[in-house]
């Protein structure tokens, strides 16, 4: 029979969200009129507003029209967009050049299909806890992986890796554990980068969560980036698409034949983002889109920062949540990340994700998202505040 | 320096489409007045239908209204697209579930990223002339490959691999020969590869434009298939979605792991096709979304009788353009490819695609494309008869 990649074997068995499901569905059976309110996803549930959507449907209707429909665009993506989001980066005073950004179906494909031009014995390094799509890439691409612990102790921010590696995945704001990084932290890292000649690979992915202006929204905001860094990045979060699929990748210039590796990456083995979805997203970089995006992202911001007033009031420790909707809560008295899975299910009704999920150095946290309309946020925070028995 | 992946500088240059555009262009600069035509493009030309349109529109404003926005959706696909192309399946008399047929942003894509879940020392055969993606793909990740010569002595359909092979890919309709296998030809592969215990990678993008009932449009209606092969296939130029993106891959549970593994690989690096797309996809497949759908690929098909009946009436041997939307010319007084490329630029003012960018066994073609607003394909057949000296 024809031999199966083996490296998928080595794959961790993704429990975790079925194990959520299946622990959520028996306590629902036991207890079939307990409305039961979740907290843990990291899905968009708020619609679209008239200018994206204007732009969206704009993008299909093009399609029937003899003289606007189009069939195959540049893999790269339409230079309108590229255009845009480098007129976007340049408000963060970061000058990039339409070819150094490409346009994708989102980020989670681009991070995951970045190791491919790389040498697959170049060993990567991910924080922990950590977003498993890094980790599972690179065990499908049979690396070799080192693991950086960010707690408490070092603010969710990864200390320089001791091994000689030559990626670093950094994502900020951060899923899970909604730490942002600062510019002396990004530094540090691009610093190294530079020093060691490895290439960061920088998921931006929420960074239109971060509302303070003294914190990076883009790893080329530090000087030198461009020289080792790679970021990725999305409208799933900032314009509502997770459904529709929209995203990109900057590999500068300056990081020489890499560009023309992910152009070769790219164009090969992809075959552009949907018309309509780009579309939609030049919709959303107009200056009114971008308005009504920001409107959504700050009614998230408001749903987290409901969720932490309400689990620090109760005397809970909760990192995260400013700046990045993800809130990231110590579980109280040492319990371990599972049992207070089924603490929160059984005495509040809600149901979030434990960290133990996302790494080992998650055991002892529980992620909590501010996604959701915000009648249900408010009813679970009331829920907890009521019923958790601390 | 981190090292790069050194399997793409095995990739040959794709100078094909460029070096094209620059003949193309420095004929026009030294003969501004000249309208070139082209009829060298696989990209679709013809609008949508006011169904189609409908659906896809009916997604995009889902995503406006708070009761119908959807975020994430399964990486799989929608349940009742998965459950509409098991129906479509029915009717070909091919049994699938839905859970066996994975949703995509194309068959590229998915072409591309099939060679993941299989270990990257099996040796993979393809056909010359090629497809460029299943060549490319597996280069990048390092394989073996072995060439299977379609010419006109086997009907441009290959032999059967001589050499251990793990995996085989074949395309019918074919791109670029636009030859179409017979259900004897299949079985040939279909007994060979179960016999072998080798897989074959089937690409049925062009299935639709089959309308001869003799002529199998999924390999599955070849008993035993579903034991050796993957199918993959596509909206772009069924439904003209090209742009769009949308298509899907079938991995029977037959297949055995790999089913699983290539679920695994989609939920770990894959984040769904668009739901916008996916809407599109429902009503392309609903009874009168077919209809309007295959009115569009008969107007290819009448595009492709007007180009081959007209070279054929000049003395020419053209082969597809019946049940394919691309032809298979022999050059003329046994030219080289390029050289006929710039004869019919010159004389006739029509761009075509040299066969020899397919693969050593392309030289001596040239590819045209039944893609294209009718006027111009006349006009371009009609320069062709008028002005090509033969």
């Amino acid at each position: 029979m024809t031999k199966a990649n083996s490296n998928y074997d080595k794959l961790p068995q993704t429990y975790l969200f079925v194990e959520i499901a299946k622990r959520t569905a028996a306590y629902q059976a036991k207890n079939p009129k307990v409305k039961i309110m979740r907290l843990g996803i990291g899905n968009t549930t708020e619609p679209l507003g008239p200018i994206v959507t204007k732009g969206l449907v704009g993008g299909a209707k093009k399609l029937e029209d003899v003289n606007t429909y189009s069939g195959y665009g540049d893999e790269q993506g339409d230079n309108r967009l590229r255009s845009a989001l480098a007129a976007w980066y340049q408000k963060l005073g970061v000058k990039l050049e339409p070819g150094e950004i490409f346009v994708s179906d989102g980020a989670k494909p681009d991070t995951a299909n970045i190791e491919s031009i790389f040498d697959k014995r170049e060993v990567i390094a991910i924080c922990d806890p950590v977003y498993p799509v890094y980790r599972d890439s690179n065990i499908i691409a049979g690396r070799k992986i080192v693991y950086l612990a960010c707690t408490d102790k070092n603010e969710f921010f990864p200390e320089l890796p001791k091994e000689k590696v030559g990626l670093v995945y950094l994502c900020s704001p951060n899923n899970p554990t909604g730490a942002v990084a600062s510019r002396a932290q990004l530094k540090k890292f691009v610093d190294w980068a530079n020093k060691n000649k490895a290439v960061i690979i920088f998921d931006a992915a929420y960074s239109f969560f971060v509302s303070d202006k003294k914190l990076p929204r883009s790893i080329y905001e530090i000087p030198g980036a461009k020289r080792c860094a790679i970021e990725i990045s999305s409208f799933s979060k900032f314009a509502g698409f997770c459904g529709v699929r929209l995203g990109w990748t900057v590999v500068p210039h300056e990081l020489g034949k890499l560009n023309a590796l992910w152009n070769r990456r790219q164009t090969t083995m992809f075959n552009g983002a949907s018309n309509i979805a780009q579309e939609g997203g030049l919709a959303a970089l107009s200056p009114a889109g971008q308005k009504e995006c920001l409107k959504t992202v700050s009614y998230y911001m408001e749903n987290a920062k409901i969720i932490k007033n309400g689990l620090v009031r109760l005397g809970l420790v909760v990192f995260g949540g400013e700046n990045a909707p993800y809130l990231w809560v110590k579980t109280p008295k040492g319990l371990d990340s599972w049992s207070f899975f089924d603490k929160l299910l059984s005495e509040a009704h809600v149901v979030g994700t434990p960290g133990a999920g996302f790494g080992k150095y998650g055991e002892g946290y529980f992620r909590l998202s501010a996604f959701g309309h915000r009648a249900d946020i408010v009813a679970a925070v009331e829920s907890i505040k009521k019923n958790l028995m601390l």
